[in-house]
């Protein structure tokens, strides 16, 4: 599924080239994001094939050719593999990266896509396609934690009920944390129900403040939310990337000296290994199509009450 | 000096009277800050006496009687004493807090201010009036330090060259850090010779990245730089505080991972240290007037060269 000159389009392609240290990989199935959503909607100037959540099948890969016929899923920036952020296994910032289906590479939206050996992992047997196909929103949640200390039982105020909220709050619920969600849909914030604490249409309790606000509604209201409900020293972690900007007064966050963290991609292995420990995804899936139904699954995706929307794009192996 | 309506003016007042926790603290010097102009700009909605920096005897002070006839400095956030934030010594976050000279408190610019007993700080003989008088902002400098752990050796661009900036920039090169700074007045870029690494006017180097930036500029255009100039997961400390609001695009904070640390007020105790220790700061002095000649002084102040503006309101005594 392209997009090119502002619309998307399925074309055939040839089966695209590999070089030493890339590997082929056969779609199995990819997710749809937010993200996906928001470049057709000109958040960023990116033309070719979207989607970088997905688990595929390796068909080739000259330097590690024991990955071949091995199910991965992949890290979606490709580093140069050399420099100091991508030796820090921080590939996400080095500055010569491409991005799956986000930035220079084309992504999973397809039969093949191709990406360095290095960005793979070999999925673990009991982690079946349907939850591994999460691995790389699931990594997203959890790079919160692997950049902000919140202690268990901290309370957290989750801005957000969609597909990325949806997965905060197992996270941050499985590390302990008391998460308050804030969202915009009676159903959605019904289904954070056993992770979420309490949940709250449209607005939190207003005289409340919280020591950690995620803001991850994808909308420039969710940043004046958060800013609201945290304490004085208290943290905001900012998951949302959109197209546009906002108004911005910083005088209240130096008042109250409040700290912002963006958080963008998170490392994949513990993702992984949270899925083999039985951290519970699939129920987030909505709705499934073939690829070449994509017009109607992005239509899906597109509506406020869904949730993840996936592509079937070859026949499923688990 | 009192802002009422929109205008300031001198008025006669009676000496204002104090309950068993205050002071009576007769005022020797005060300093203009940025924060006074923008009060005048509408930054906030104050109305009563300006200022917020001083020095000072105290000449009564029921609950502490020992500290009548001593030459104090002052915390000017002045908390209820009682609630978690007052005890961790963070009245600047009390929500029962009022502050001096701009919220709910008469401040400095006038002959007789009051504060809690507990917000004093004796000032030690070394340090004579014309450097305590640098107490409050050279604390709010090294707020910097108590927030973020920036280690000696890190390079740090500092946006900003005025009042603030001036006392930052010697508060990290005592730490041993590589300040390079960025302002708009050559003069005042030159002032800090000897302190800063590198001085940049008007824009750092396009392509250099730091680990930390401080945004001391006053100005919204300093956010923007800050943002420009600060590498992927590095920090931004944000000091300023104005009127008014910019447009802000969350999605590079979220895409670089920045982290953006609020940082006001700080702790007197560690700032008269470094004084008495030998730190230097009444260099920075520009003028100094009665203050009956409080419009010339204000006038003076707002001139863009213009560095740290003094009021001489009693007999210097040190």
């Amino acid at each position: 599924m392209r997009f090119k000159s502002n619309r998307l389009e399925l074309v055939e392609t040839k089966t695209p080239e590999v070089s030493e240290r890339e590997a082929l990989i056969k779609v199995i199935l990819a997710g749809i994001c937010a993200t996906d959503l928001e470049i057709t909607q000109g958040y960023i100037a990116f033309e070719g094939t979207l989607g970088h959540e997905f688990v595929g099948v390796v068909e080739e890969c000259a330097d590690m050719p024991e990955l071949v016929g091995r199910r991965v899923v992949g890290e979606i920036n490709a580093g140069c593999g050399w420099c100091d952020w991508c030796r820090r296994g921080l590939a996400r910032h080095c500055p010569q990266r491409t991005v799956l289906g986000i930035s220079g590479l084309d992504g999973a939206f397809a039969d093949y896509l191709v990406l360095p050996a290095w960005n793979l992992h070999p999925v673990p047997d009991e982690v079946d396609d349907r939850r591994a196909v999460f691995a790389e929103p699931l990594a997203a949640a959890m790079e919160i934690l692997e950049q902000v200390h919140i202690p268990p039982g901290a309370p957290v105020l989750l801005v957000g009920d969609g597909r990325l909220a949806q997965l905060i709050v197992r996270v941050l619920a499985r590390a302990g944390c008391l998460v308050e969600a804030v969202g915009r849909s009676e159903r959605k914030i019904r289904r954070m129900r056993g992770y979420a604490h309490k949940g709250y249409l449209n607005a939190p309790p207003p005289d409340v403040k919280y020591p950690f606000v995620v803001e991850a509604s994808g909308s420039p209201r969710g940043w004046r939310s958060a800013v609201n409900a945290v304490e004085p020293r208290g943290t905001v972690i900012l998951k949302s990337t959109y197209a546009g900007r906002t108004e911005f007064n910083p005088a209240p966050l130096v008042v109250d000296e409040i700290t912002v963290v963006g958080s963008r991609c998170g490392r994949f292995a513990p993702a992984l290994k949270a899925l083999a420990g039985g951290l519970e995804v699939s129920d987030l899936i909505d709705a499934e199509f073939p690829l070449t139904q994509w017009k109607e699954a992005m239509n899906r995706a597109r509506e406020p009450e869904t949730l993840k929307v996936l592509l079937e794009i070859a026949e499923p192996t688990g």
